[in-house]
């Protein structure tokens, strides 16, 4: 049985890039080589991971030979381009990009919710899911298992990180007063209520994300409603989660479930700067949902880069590893 | 008939106070004498109205004599003292806070929904509505008079100046390093889940007030249910609003009847700034809620000092004079 495991990360110098370098070091992810790539414009450029300096380089079609895992955060266009290519040669491919979400033939994963389906698939891509869908469902989850979920309402205030370090750095050009180039308006003064473009419906991209993943990570159909909001907070997602169920609730019950349930931290006021850096899900504010019979609210947020996005899935590496897939 | 009235404005040189000002001015209401009343720590200084510099003073038992309208914005315990002292000395009351909004015999208006009402209620002492109901519930009453509303779910994005200079001075303190003493968490780079103090059922008071004062403004007892949410914007509240609704909803027939909208204005992309210093309440993102089978979504935005204080309080003023009860 091997032991270690050559990683090649995508997008290696981007936001997320540099966080799956992050993640996997804290974690002491049995890494053997470590390639890192990315765009033409970072090409030489050298970086550090498990203490090596390493040269960054741009993806051909022989990348990835006697590669195992490969993580791309690299956007959509990347993925449906090289991720087929790591699959041919051999290679796990855990993708950060919404390319495969929708193919039933690849498993969108949040290890705590639905870590053991990733057997049933035979593809070796497999999905990381959008950042604030990971953040909201993964407590929802443990309601669901006990009350059944009946309909969900998603109202997010994401943070300005979700958009990447091009949405980073439009903020700060406009805290130093310059207009915004990459946001449709001033990011520092604004709520922005459309992340991504619009879509079908009157919905944006993200929120259809929201809708559509919900209901393949916990495998049923069921209504689902979303508004995304991007806000001038620089890290972390937030949702406001109204929840309908099949079952009777029972207050004392809910907090005791969120308080024993992993990955997930009760908070008083769970607010972004608690949550910025953090592997939890902060949850807080739950109350009964008036609007519905079984009705519960709650308030939650996480840090859209570690489980919104690199520790997910490095969870995920994880997991195929501990089921013996990845060997 | 009395074609001018005598004005007093307590709480005068608070932000809404200074708006009461602003917007009386800008309507050309038909002042005649004009009291400013503040706390002792204004007591003296002068402040500007009309054109006239004029000396503020700390109330008294005999402050509303031969005054016609006192515009109340000085917080619930202020009114519950001197607002039924002014009605006693004949005048009528517009008040800001929430001290009468749950009284039976109080009326609670937003002259486009419920004006009419008004001539129902003896009382002369009148409540304002809270700053996030009055932005949401505008546009949806207009949606509500075609379909029939069924529930409805609030999720709100409020800005710093709901929170009274107070809480500007704090966000100003916060923006230049310095760490928050009104604010639970440092507000600038945060959402606060948490807006007054927590109520019943685990609501905050500001939940309650948008569940309670949406049912006596409809007349309806309806499912609402709210989340309210400080956000790191000065001015303006955002709400997202999720609503079920009896009648099959026709996506042509939505957009026309709030285009029809009186003090409503669509907006392809609703946000702060561009509802700073407006009348209407800028409303878009209408799209199906899928959560529900006649369900509707939108996101809209307003100024809470004016449509949510100071020019419904205005707008109601008005309609004392125009119904022939204020002469």
């Amino acid at each position: 049985m091997k032991k270690i495991f050559n990683v090649a990360i995508v997008g290696a110098s981007g936001l997320i890039g540099r966080k799956f370098i992050e993640v996997l070091e804290k974690r002491r992810f049995p890494v053997g080589e470590i390639k890192l790539f990315a765009s033409e414009k970072s090409r030489g450029k050298k970086m550090t991971a498990f203490g090596r300096s390493i040269e960054l380089k741009t993806l051909d079609e022989n990348s990835f030979k006697g590669t195992d895992i490969v993580f791309f955060s690299a956007g959509k266009n990347v993925a449906l381009k090289y991720a087929p290519i790591a699959e041919s040669q051999g290679a796990f491919v855990i993708d950060n990009s919404s390319a495969f979400r929708q193919n039933p033939d690849t498993a969108l994963i949040i290890p705590e919710i639905n870590g053991k389906s990733l057997n049933q698939y035979k593809n070796k891509i497999i999905s990381n899911p959008n950042c604030s869908t990971a953040i909201a469902l993964l407590p929802l989850f443990y309601l669901h298992k006990r009350y059944r979920l009946k309909r969900v309402i998603y109202t997010t205030y994401q943070g300005i990180s979700g958009s990447g370090q091009r949405g980073i750095d439009d903020y700060k050009r406009c805290e130093n007063g310059l207009i915004a180039q990459f946001f449709p308006i001033n990011p520092t003064k604004n709520c922005i209520p459309k992340i991504g473009g619009f879509s079908k419906y009157g919905y944006t991209e993200e929120e259809l994300k929201m809708v559509f993943e919900t209901q393949k990570i916990l495998g049923l159909t069921l209504p689902v409603s979303a508004t995304c909001v991007r806000v001038p907070v620089l890290n972390c997602h937030a949702v406001s989660v109204d929840a309908e169920f099949e079952k009777e609730i029972y207050d004392e019950d809910v907090k005791s479930i969120l308080k024993n349930a992993q990955g997930v931290r009760l908070a008083d006021l769970p607010c972004q700067t608690l949550a910025d850096g953090k592997d939890e899900i902060l949850v807080g504010r739950i109350k009964r949902s008036f609007a519905f019979n079984n009705g519960l609210s709650f308030y939650c947020v996480g840090d859209n880069t570690l489980k919104g996005a690199s520790l997910n899935a490095v969870q995920i590496a994880e997991l195929l590893i501990n089921s013996g897939r990845l060997c």
